[in-house]
């Protein structure tokens, strides 16, 4: 299929409003556009098409409560690193939004799937868990465009995240997602706008 | 920005056709696509907005006849984990378009920059090397809206191209990717067309 300067258009709006959110409404999500966004991650592409991603959708309370005291530890333990100026400014922001988000997505990495054969992670095992980040990803652009914010909380101690959850012991966690309606839409990102670390452009050299 | 119908259209068509290519046209790829996919990749997410992702594009022809090389013993060792059979039917893949391929990019990950301040990536530090795959799938879909075909090569030992491409100590190779016009349209995966491994359905429980 040849694409058009529509379709280049639609994606650029797609990349430019696309954020990591924070600022959560708490208007559920419809069924229809969650299943939506499950089928977008059967679209992303995966090493000898393994398709490792497996996705737990988080509703029970208190396993929601055991995810948020597990970042608020992380993120104590992560303020640590600064010194008492930047430590202030670091807890002055809001990295997760996990209280207000109406869906909670876990999303691990198979470590030994059949699928695939083995084909192209014999040499860069990696590209199992490197495949899992771009079904994430597939899932973050379709949701954006469905005009869901999606904020992935990487704060976070990972194995007491899979212990919590009750995940197989070859699944690891690859990425813990907040999905919901933002607060506000923004074409930059809050760290950009709050002088944390301003955009770079991307460093391209020929060899 | 309230994205539409339209943007959820254009980005289906995008993710549908989107393929892993490994046969290309020699065709170059002109100088403004190129850089409307870097600049893409400067709307990818990071972790911290740290922007780890370098980018060499492989210009010099002993340099990609080193990669190519580098390939086909990773190849051939990886063909080495299957019986018979399987291995005769592996090796009747064709795994990459290295040759044919106009461009050649290889993108690495800056594993200790100072962009970011190390923020979100401390108790998860493999967030620095998912924000490069986002980058580099971010560059994918772009070029697929552009009509150009991406193959992510992963059958390489990641640190020999580091070292032919004389990449600093501390960048690691993420991904190595050929560009170039793809010699034919796909909306399935080649490995499920050829029956080495069929596409399954995104694995979604809920907790």
């Amino acid at each position: 299929m040849q694409l058009t300067q529509a379709h280049r258009d639609a994606l650029h709006d797609i990349l430019r409003w696309r954020r990591d959110v924070r600022h959560f409404l708490p208007d559920p999500i419809a069924p229809d556009v969650l299943g939506r966004l499950r089928a977008a991650m059967d679209m992303a592409p995966s090493v000898g098409n393994a398709r490792p991603w497996r996705v737990m959708q988080v509703e029970t309370p208190g396993l929601r409560t055991e995810i948020i005291a597990n970042f608020e530890a992380a993120n104590a333990k992560a303020a640590g690193i600064y010194d008492d100026a930047k430590r202030s400014r670091y807890n002055a922001l809001k990295l997760a939004g996990l209280r207000e988000a109406p869906v909670h997505l876990a999303i691990f990495t198979e470590t030994d799937p059949d699928a695939g054969h083995g084909l192209g992670r014999q040499s860069m095992p990696e590209m199992l868990t490197y495949s899992t980040v771009a079904a994430i990803y597939t899932l973050w652009l379709a949701a954006r465009a469905e005009n869901i914010g999606v904020g992935w909380v990487s704060i976070l101690d990972a194995d007491a995240v899979a212990r919590t959850l009750g995940a197989p012991d070859h699944w690891r966690l690859t990425g813990y997602l907040c999905l919901g309606t933002a607060a506000q839409d923004d074409d930059t990102p809050l760290l950009h706008r709050n002088d944390w670390q301003e955009n770079t452009p991307t460093d391209w050299q020929v060899v």
